[in-house]
Order: structure tokens, then sequence, then C-alpha cells
């Protein structure tokens, strides 16, 4: 299975209904296996500052199969991977990147929402998530 | 006025019917006028390295208010500009990028098309342009 | 509204004669909205250092609409979006950086100063500011 | 001797006399013998592709103490320096950029012109250079 395009507009429509509840422009991304772009949107009001982090959750999310803020496990003060947030050009250790599997567990994507407070990015992607879940069920 | 979300989707939504017609999955992206991304979609089947391309066509347009193939005449050789093409971190200096301006011609942003050949992604890109002027009218 | 060259003349005037009060020969410049650069002035004497320095604050400020030092609150140690000072291509999270607003809270531009302490940029930087809104006013 | 403000202001003025009478919007910048960024000017309406340009032509005229468009002959096909122009980050070479020299031929900074035609932009950073002769002289 692939994330095609299909899925790719349920997911941003999905995070996009939740955006709009809690009162929050956001932008989502959402990547292929592969870490390339599928599809993006910046809702109107959002700031510039959260377009590159959007991408960089999903980023974060598709290359180890985790939730982006997973990674901070591993490199935060006293773990052991220090620096790894460093590495693959730059990720972004904090919620708001949720991978998209299928269910034998393979990484199809990912998606990354940024553009509030990182709980309310987190609730947004989960709106996301969601919306993939009923998509592909 | 802003290339707000309503009018982002028109241009997708324009491009991509008249891919369809020629029967060339495509990618297409929107930028605003700072050359932020707005909107970005890949139909299923477009090449990976379309991704880059469509984002430089756009921000070629986007950063000289002129269509992205107008480059060329200023370094391809013989011309007084060589090297033009690798200024603001490379730009694509062939067709399919257009820039969206409003009625006093300030530039409002521009969209960019990759996908097939030149001439497809011209033509593809000129039915988002269309669809783009039929919004704003 | 855009930050036209009268506005960013102000600013800088504004920013370098508090500058000159304190004695401190500083950096000061002025981006759109886009993060795009519309005027920078180093004053003589002031740290090559500085120069990276007030282009990264104001670039913080424009991508969050918010004062540069506002980011750290979400990635400081113990905060909820560790290594968010890294996105963006580096952000510089401490004062120095407003943003420009115009009185509906869109975000037009932004300043960032860089030359002494954190405090005297702020105060320079607040200087800065008063003169945009007395010029807009 | 080096490039104070008030001699960098001199050159932007000149060069900005010269625009308006040209009735082209450019964008002026002025580095210092090390090549740091002494100050800025992008007139409203100046294309934002034209940022990186001035730029780059005057860190091209300051790196080789030329004017920019020098460096190309060293780099054109056939000559005995293929890729000259993608050193240092990347140079302009082309004509808008020029060096800032004392009367001993030290080099003391430069300042780089973009905005509309190659020919225009040397029209414009030749102003700006006999603003500087006269301020200096």
């Amino acid at each position: 299975m692939q994330i095609n395009s299909y899925i790719a507009q349920a997911i941003i429509d999905g995070a996009e209904v939740k955006a709009r509840e809690v009162g929050l422009p956001v932008i989502v991304a959402v990547l292929d296996a592969g870490g390339h772009l599928k599809a993006f949107h910046r809702m109107d009001g959002a700031v510039l500052g959260s377009i590159d982090i959007a991408l960089r959750k999903a980023k974060t999310a598709v290359l180890f199969g985790a939730e982006s803020e997973a990674v901070w496990e591993y490199c935060k003060p006293g773990a052991p991977a220090p620096g790894l947030e460093n590495t693959n050009g730059g990720l972004a250790p904090f919620g708001g990147g949720i991978p998209l599997k299928d269910r034998d567990g393979s990484i199809l994507g990912a998606l990354g929402v940024s553009g509030g407070s990182v709980a309310q990015d987190m609730e947004v992607a989960r709106a996301g998530y969601a919306a993939y879940q009923a998509t592909v069920a």
C-alpha cells in the first residue's frame, strides 16, 4: 500500500477539522515511505516558522518509524545518543509527527503538524492520524 | 491581497484537471509573495525528481516576478549574466513556473509545475494560472 | 501595509539614536513579512559576529510573530520542544528581535539588533520599535 | 582606511540617485575589506531575487579585488579555470560588483547592485562608485 492522494487529503482534512475546532491555524505535511513530500497545506494565518517544523516532524517520524517526540528519549541529557537530533539534516524531536503504518507495521509515510503549542500540535496530528485510520480501514 | 487557501486550491485543481486531460501525473507547488510554501500536491505516479523542480520553478518565478524560463534569457551562453541560475540557492530557468500578480502588478506568489516535458509542464501551469485568474477576477 | 524604505530607515535611526546614548555600536537588520532583508546597517566598531546574530534574531521574530526570546520558552531544558532552536536554519532564541505588526496583528516584518549584552540589545531594539510605532501611527 | 558608515551611506545614496533617474528599483550592498556586510538597502519594488545577487556580486568583487564580471574571463568556456564561479560558496561573475580600493590599491571593500539588466546594474553601480571616490578624495 502507498500513501496516495486520496489518503493524503483525508489526513489533511482530518487534521484541519480539528485545527478549526481548536481555533489554531496549522501546517500539515504528509510524506511517503521514502520521506518525500506528498501533500502540504498551510492554513491561512499559520506562522511561517511552522513550515519547516511541520516538514521536519514528519521527516523525523518516517525516518525512525516512531512518533517524533520518541527520538528525544534517545538524545536528551543523559541518554545514550547525544546529538542524534542533529543527524539526517536535523530532526524535530518533539510532538506533532506521527508515522503512518499498515497492518503489518510497515512504514508507509508520516504526517507532521505545526502551528501552536506542542500539545495542540499533537492533538491536531492525532486527528489527522485518526482520519488516516478511518480511510485505510 | 494574499494567496489564501481558497486561491491556492483553485490553482492546484485547475492544473490537475489539465494534467489528467494530458494523462500526465504532475506536482504542483504554490508559494506566497515571500516565496514560502502555501500548498503542494504530488499526483499519484509523479516522479520524485519533480518535487524539487516544481518548488524551484515556483521560487524562480516569485523571486523575479517573471515566468521561470525568462531567467534563461539572462544566463544562457553568450548572455550577460552567466551563472545567474546558481544564485538564490539554485534556480530552475525553464518553463513551468508562473508568477501570480494582482492588477497593479504586485507579485503575490507563484505556481510551479513539474512532471513531464517542459512543454507539458507549461501547458499544465497555464491551466493553473487560468484558474487563478478566474478566482481573483 | 508593507515595510517600505521610509519605515525601515526610521527603525534603524531610532535604534541607533539609543545605541549612541548607550555608547554601544550595534547592527540593526530590518526584514519584510516574508523574512527577506529590507535594510541593514552595521555601526562603526560593531563586532563582526553580530552580523549573523542580528539577522537571525530578526528572522526568529518574523517567523513566529513573537519577540525572539519567546522562542526559548518552548525549547529550554524541560520545555516541550527541545531542538526548536535548530529549525528554520537555526534560530536566535534570545532578546533583540521584535516583530513588526499592523493594527490587526498581521506580521509585517521584524527588526533585529545585536552588538552588546542581551539587555542592551533589547533596549536598543525597543527604541527601534518605538520609532516604528511613531512612524506608522 | 576603512569603509565606515559615512562612506557606505554615500555609496548607497549615489547609486540610488542614479537608480531613480533610470527608473529602476535596485538593491545595493556594501561590504568591508573582509567581505562582511556593512550596509544594505532594498528600494521599494526591487525583486526579491536580487537580494542574493547584489550580495554575491559585492562578494565576488571583494574576494578578487576586481569588478565582478572580470571573474568570467577566467571561467568562461575555453578559459583555464572552469568552475571558478562555484568556489567561495558561489560567485556572481557578471557586472554590478565593484571593488573599493584606496590610493595604493589596497582592497577596502566592495559594492554590489542588482535589480535590472546587467547593463543597468553596472550603470547604477558606477554611480555608487563615483560617490565613493568623491567621498574619499
